[in-house]
């Protein structure tokens, strides 16, 4: 960051205090002799730096510190997406006494414009769905795993790359990506939602077999962020998914992010590149203090309360490990129709043995809720080696 | 656009004036009756509007309203992509001594946001390159050609839907284009080149073997834009080329618009959606409106006056169409070796008569004008039915 801070091309900006808890490890040679080095914020506050940029990342102490700064007139620049989901519009209402700024960009997505893309680009249009992939992590390693390798040992190789952490709970558990789905409905569909409204679904249950599955069906599996605006309610959730291979959604490789607005009037745009790692991310942040400095101020259009729920009605992916016998499938589709869901295929590979039998079933749309009526059922089966496992599939 | 203007959604922009040379043929019902339809410009003018909607196209008088209106200190709307692009520079210095601004997101891709993407977005990076499928007429053509087509049952075809004009010179020309990648290249680049700088190849000699060759090589063809800083000169170059199948550029079906940019610091990011067509472009205006409305002003990085030319050094795709007779191959290969050009790849499919061979020959990279001049005196050769047709291979 401070390295494209101080980059010859940026000669309008003046890097001047850097806060560090512990100034004497991170010092760093090639920062400016000019800047000023503090382990004391209240130096940074008292000074007559412009915009404070704040990388701390998590809720406190940062949320405190950028109170400090908004309060004091100061312009805020953070990439902290926890902080922006959970305190993000009462930190916003801090600038209007004062004619400074709180922009995130880098909170989102990285070093792809899909802020300022759909807060002024779009701003024009009424977005009424947004779907995006939001975790490099998890698309990592479900890229990878579409290869056929295991989640256990894809994660390993996540963590030794530096992709993922020693918990990956925030990531593979879908926390990063609620947090900055909740910040882009609140930009783009106008929807302040609660985090914890919107409902997780992790990706550790995923097997190998489910890729090859979902091949079957022309499809592969991501972690999808989704939300909707219907009937002024928000649908919103985040999880695995069964995305087409026709879909842009199946293309993003690696730790890439993807998100698709669509609007009532422009039909679907499409953001995608590096969403995480320090240099796209620092892209961000100077483009947001450039934006600052350029007196640019975005087009901020009020959010309303909404309250989220995940029942998209949406065809489903169910994959069951069993020990065979006869009546399985019977008992199941009869389970199925007693919720009135239709199946619409089922899907056994012969490569399994009888007493550790993988297979699929597909239904046509159903709510989240019906579904899980019949599987609650279903569970109880005796011969299920593990519970039954759901994801939806994407549709356009 | 005048009915997305008056959409609810958008309570906070008031229509004042629609100017029209002949409003009794345009005036419509459904426009608010407090609206003012004029047949004098001078009524805008002289009006209190805070922003002129410039929506007419070309040169001229479009460029002198644009004029007027600015040198009156009111903020310009424009989707006019030639004016930007031939005019772009003069017409900014016009809002320097007012608060004014002049935005044309519009004019480039329609309603994805490159042009808030690059200026505020990606303000923080260094671009280094920009790619992009600007004109929806010619990724029309050609993505339908690729299922087998010709050239001329196609452009009939996007003639009947209104896709392509009655003369499709702008667009198949990559006229349309080069305007756009100017707008680009400054805007990103911040390099300032005359649109006549820039070379174009036109479409029009495309045939069916073309595509049926290129997917041989796992490629397709499309109208690439594309322009390059290096050494403080700009590469920039318009017409067809190949592109592999795995390059996103492919992708884009129909008449969507893509750009890819390059950043030294945050890598690839890629833009894609609808490029052209009432809604999108109207999607772009009113975003400008609305980014005036509420003071946003936007990042304008100084532009730097440099030269363009096209010499890239590409991989080449040429194709020959021959009566058949002994030694043509070694004959060619002997004049693109006395130029140092390297073959990579000879193709040719077994479904010709011999008197009218269609095969492909690929070569190693090499500059254009290492390849003009091979194929010039290749061109002489008796046994062609017409000329030898080249055109680059893009690579990473």
């Amino acid at each position: 960051m401070a390295r494209i801070l101080t980059d010859p091309h940026f000669d309008d900006l003046e890097l001047t205090h850097i806060y560090n808890r512990n100034v004497a490890r991170k010092k760093a040679d090639w920062v400016p002799a000019g800047v000023q080095w503090t382990e004391d914020f209240a130096d940074i506050i008292n000074s007559d730096a412009d915009v404070v940029v704040e990388l701390v990342g998590g809720l406190d102490p940062a949320g405190e510190w950028v109170r400090q700064a908004l309060t004091a007139g100061k312009s805020v620049v953070t990439a902290n997406k926890k902080l922006i989901a959970y305190r993000g519009v009462e930190l916003q209402k801090l600038t209007q006494p004062h004619p400074c700024s709180l922009l995130y960009g880098a909170a989102v997505a990285g070093g792809i414009p899909v802020i300022p893309g759909l807060q002024q680009g779009l701003a024009g249009d009424r977005i009424l769905k947004l779907e995006g992939i939001l975790n490099g992590t998890c698309n990592f390693i479900l890229s990878k795993m579409e290869q056929g390798a295991e989640y256990a040992t894809v994660l390993a190789e996540a963590q030794d790359l530096g992709y993922a952490e020693r918990d990956p709970t925030e990531d593979v558990d879908g926390f990063d990506a609620r947090a900055k789905l909740v910040i882009l409905a609140r930009v783009g569909l106008r929807a302040d939602v609660a985090p914890n409204e919107i409902n997780c679904r992790t990706i550790r249950h995923l097997v190998a077999a489910d890729f090859v599955y979902a091949q079957e069906l022309h499809c592969t599996i991501r972690q999808i962020a989704r939300a909707e605006l219907r009937d002024g309610a928000l649908l919103a959730s985040v999880g695995p998914m069964l995305v087409k291979e026709s879909s842009p959604l199946s293309w993003s490789q690696g730790t890439e992010n993807m998100v698709i607005s669509t609007g009532m009037f422009g039909g679907q745009t499409i953001f995608s590149g590096h969403g995480a790692g320090g240099h796209p991310t620092a892209v961000a942040v100077v483009s947001d203090i450039l934006a600052i400095a350029h007196g640019g101020s975005p087009v901020n259009l009020a959010a309303r309360k909404v309250a989220a729920n995940g029942e998209f009605r949406l065809p489903h992916y169910i994959r069951f490990v069993v020990c065979d016998r006869p009546g399985i499938v019977a008992e199941i589709a009869g389970d199925l129709a007693a919720e009135q869901i239709n199946i619409r295929a089922i899907l056994q590979k012969p490569d399994y043995s009888s007493d550790h039998t993988v297979f699929v079933v597909t239904v046509e749309p159903c709510l989240s809720s019906q579904l899980g009526r019949a599987l609650a059922k279903i569970q109880k089966m005796d011969c299920l080696l593990s519970p039954p496992f759901e994801m939806g599939i994407l549709t356009d």
